[in-house]
C-alpha cells in the first residue's frame, strides 16, 4: 500500500529535507520514525529537498508499506516516535501511480524579511534584516524571475552541473506591517536558489541594483 | 545615570527573567551583557520575574551607570553581547525616581492556544492544546477573575507565604483562526498564575467546571 503524507516542520535544527551522513535531516526523523513503528527500514520519497533552517508547512512524502494499516493509524504511529519539530498533518492511502516528486504540480516557497527592529521571538522563520527597503523597486524586480529561465547563477553549491532550467511561474510581494513576503511558485527550485534571487531583489530593495541590472 | 530599557525575549531557553543560580535566566544574560559592555557588575532592576518558557514583547528594566552614555550606544553596546533571543529595542536616560518595578502602572501577559491541529513551528509559542473549547463559556468565566482577589489557589509554589492579592483590571478572549487568545492586565502576577490560570479556563471550555464552580 502507497501512503501519501503531507508534514509540517520546524526546520531550525535540520540541515534540509534530505538525507546526508551524519547530519540531522528530517528524512533522516522520519526513518526512524518509520523504523520505530513497523520495524522495518522503509525508503521515503520527498516531493523535493529543502536547504538548510528551510521549514515546511505542507510538504509532501510518501512511501510504501507492505500490510495495509488504516491511514489514521500510520499517521498516529509516526507522529508518536517523531520529533516535536516535525508533524504530519495528513496521512492518505492512495495508488501506486502516485509519486510524491513526480506528481507534484508545482512548488510554493515563501520567504519573509522584517525591515522593522529585531524580532528575538521570530528569528529563525523570518530574516532579521532590520532596515527599510525600496519595495516597489523588488516589486518589479521580482517578476524578471517568472518564465523559464538558467537559474544557474543563483546556484550556491557550484559543483552542481545539473540542469538548472526552471519555470517559475508566478511571483508576489505582499507587505505585512514591516514585514515583507515574497512568494514564488514553479516546477521546482535549486538548492539556495530562492535564498540567493531574495538576496539580489535585497540589492534592488537598497537601490544598489537596477531591473535591468538583474536582468 | 538611570537607564530604562525595554526588551524583547524568547524564553524558550530560559528558566524565567530573575537570577537563579546555576540556570539560565535573561537576568544572567543582562548582567552579563553589561559586565562586557562597561566592566562592571551591574545591578539589573526588572519590572516583575516571568514564569519558565515565557516569552516578553516589551518588558521594562532599568540600571544605572556611573559615567553618562549616550542611550543610542548603551543599546548598541548591550545588543552586540546579548545572545540572539534577547533584544533591546529601546533605551532612554530616566531621572532616579524612575524605578522599573515601582514605576510600573500594570502589566499585560498573553497567552495563546491552538485549538486546531498540532502546528510544530509555534510549539514554543503557542500552547499546543489541539482540540476544541468552549469558547463562549470561558469567555464568561474569565470576568471572575476580574477585580481584586485572593490568587493562592493559582500559585504552584506552595512555600511561597507572601500575599497572594492581585488585581486583574481587565480579561479578555480573542478567536483568530484556531487560536485562542487570552489577555490578562494587572498590577501584578504570582508565579506560574496566569498559567494555572488557563488551565482552569480549559477545564471550563471543556465544559467540566461551571462559572460557579470557577468563582
Amino acid at each position: 500500500m502507497r501512503y501519501k503524507c503531507i508534514l509540517a516542520y520546524d526546520g531550525t535544527a535540520y540541515y534540509g529535507f534530505q538525507i546526508q551522513e551524519d547530519l540531522p535531516t528530517v528524512e533522516l526523523e522520519l526513518k526512524k520514525a518509520l523504523k520505530n513503528a513497523f520495524g522495518l527500514d522503509i525508503k521515503v520519497y520527498g516531493s523535493g529537498r529543502t536547504d538548510k533552517g528551510v521549514h515546511a508547512k505542507g510538504q509532501v512524502i510518501h512511501f510504501d508499506l507492505e500490510s495495509e494499516i488504516p491511514a489514521e493509524g500510520v499517521k498516529r504511529a509516526l507522529n508518536s516516535f517523531l520529533p516535536k519539530d516535525i508533524y504530519i498533518s495528513n496521512v492518505e492511502i492512495v495508488n501506486e501511480e502516485f509519486h510524491a516528486r513526480f506528481s507534484a504540480i508545482g512548488k510554493e516557497y515563501i520567504y519573509v524579511i522584517n525591515m522593522g527592529e529585531y524580532n528575538p521571538l521570530e528569528r529563525n522563520y523570518v530574516f532579521q534584516y532590520n532596515h527599510e527597503l525600496n519595495v516597489k523597486a523588488m516589486e518589479e524586480a521580482i517578476k524578471i524571475f517568472e518564465g523559464e529561465h538558467d537559474f544557474r547563477a543563483f546556484v550556491t553549491d557550484n559543483k552542481e552541473k545539473e540542469n538548472c532550467i526552471r519555470t517559475i511561474t508566478h511571483t508576489s510581494i505582499r507587505k505585512e506591517n514591516e514585514n515583507i513576503i515574497f512568494k514564488f511558485t514553479g516546477d521546482g527550485f535549486l538548492r539556495y536558489q530562492v535564498r540567493n534571487m531574495v538576496g539580489l531583489l535585497i540589492k534592488v530593495g537598497e537601490n544598489k541594483l537596477s531591473k535591468d541590472q538583474v536582468k
